[in-house]
C-alpha cells in the first residue's frame, strides 16, 4: 500500500469516529508516523484530503453493499436484513466508536467546505440506487407487493438508517439498529401470502 | 432577559447550526457583544456552558412537543403529523441551516465531554415518553390497532427522525422530512376501519 492510500485509509478510520473540525492533519500523520511534507506531497490541503477520504469511503461502502445486496444465496429482503446484521457486527467490533463517515460529515456540513456537500449527497444517492435495485428484485420475487414504490422505500431506508447509526453511537449499543430494523421491516408492503416474518436480528 | 439566559440562548442557536468543536467561546461572545469575563462569571468552562445549552434546548423542545402533542383540537395521529409540519416550516425558515441540537451533538459525541452523553440520551428518552403517550392516545381513540406497541413506535420515530433532519440539512430541502413522514405513517399499525390516510405534508 503506498503512502497516499495509507493516509486516506487512516483518514477514513478517524472520520468515522470523530468530526472533521476536531481532526488535525497531525492526527493523520501520527497514526502513520510520516512527516508533514509527505501529506502535502499528496494533498494540497485538508479539504483536498477530505474529498479523497469521502470518495474512498463511498467506494468502500458501495463494494460492501454489492457484496451483501447481490448475494445470490438468499432472498432479496434477506440481503437487506443481512446488511443490517453486518453493520451491527461492525459497530460492535469497534465498540460503537465508529459510525457512518457520510452521516458524520453530513451532520457537520455547515462547518465544512462546500465541495463536500455534493460528494456526500452523491454517496447517499448511490446507496439508494443499489438498495432500490435490491428491493425491485424483492418485488419481482414476490416478497413485496407489485405496487411497492422501491425507490421511495430505499430513500426512506437510508434516511432512517443514518438516525439509527447516530443513536447507536450515542448510547454505545446496537438496540437502535434493531429497533430501526424492526420498524422498517414491519412497515414494508409485503406481497399477499408473504409472511413478512423476516427479522433481521434477534 | 439576563446575560446568562442570553448566552445560553445564543449557544442554542449556534449549536443547532454547527458543531461544538468548531464553536469557540468567542463566537458566543460576538453575537452578544459581552466581554469574556462575563462568560466565565456564569460558566466555569465551555463544557459547563454546553451542559446548560443542552438542558435549555431539551426543555424548549419538550415545551414545543407538549404544545403540539397535547393539542385537543385534533386527533392524536394528526398531532404527530403537525409536529412534522411544524419542524418542516422551522427548517425552511432558517434555510436548512439549523438542525436538531441533540442530534448534532449526538453525532459529535466521540469528540465531546462524556458528561454530554447522558444529557443527550435523556433528551431523547424524554421526547420518546411524550410521543409514546400521544400514540397511546391514538390507540385508545381507535386510530391505531389495539396491539400497537406505542413505546417501540415512538423509539423508532425519533431514531428515524434524526436521520431525516440530518439529510434535510445536507441537501437544504425538506423532502427528507416528507419521505420520512410518508414512510413512517404508511408503516403504522392502523386500527381496522381506519383509512390510514393521514398525510402529514403534501
Amino acid at each position: 500500500m503506498d503512502t497516499r492510500d495509507a493516509l486516506v485509509r487512516c483518514g477514513m478510520e478517524i472520520l468515522t469516529e470523530k468530526s472533521f473540525a476536531s481532526t488535525g492533519i497531525e492526527d493523520i500523520l501520527k497514526c502513520l508516523n510520516v512527516p508533514k511534507g509527505s501529506f502535502y506531497h499528496y494533498f494540497d490541503s485538508k479539504e483536498a484530503f477530505g474529498c479523497a477520504v469521502i470518495d474512498s469511503y463511498a467506494a468502500y461502502f458501495a463494494r460492501k453493499l454489492d457484496r451483501l445486496l447481490l448475494d445470490p444465496s438468499c432472498s432479496p429482503l434477506q440481503r437487506v436484513a443481512n446488511f443490517i446484521a453486518d453493520a451491527c457486527q461492525g459497530m460492535e467490533r469497534h465498540h460503537f466508536q465508529r459510525g457512518c463517515l457520510i452521516g458524520n460529515l453530513g451532520q457537520e456540513m455547515n462547518s465544512l467546505p462546500e465541495a463536500f456537500r455534493v460528494k456526500l449527497e452523491a454517496a447517499f444517492l448511490d446507496w439508494q440506487d443499489r438498495l432500490a435495485a435490491c428491493l425491485r428484485l424483492a418485488r419481482s420475487a414476490g416478497e413485496l407487493t407489485e405496487a411497492a414504490d422501491c425507490e421511495q422505500l430505499s430513500v426512506y431506508f437510508w434516511i432512517a438508517w443514518e438516525g439509527a447509526v447516530l443513536r447507536a453511537k450515542l448510547i454505545r449499543d446496537s438496540s437502535p439498529l434493531l429497533i430501526f430494523a424492526r420498524g422498517y421491516f414491519s412497515g414494508l408492503p409485503y406481497a399477499p401470502g408473504h409472511s413478512g416474518l423476516i427479522v433481521p436480528l434477534s
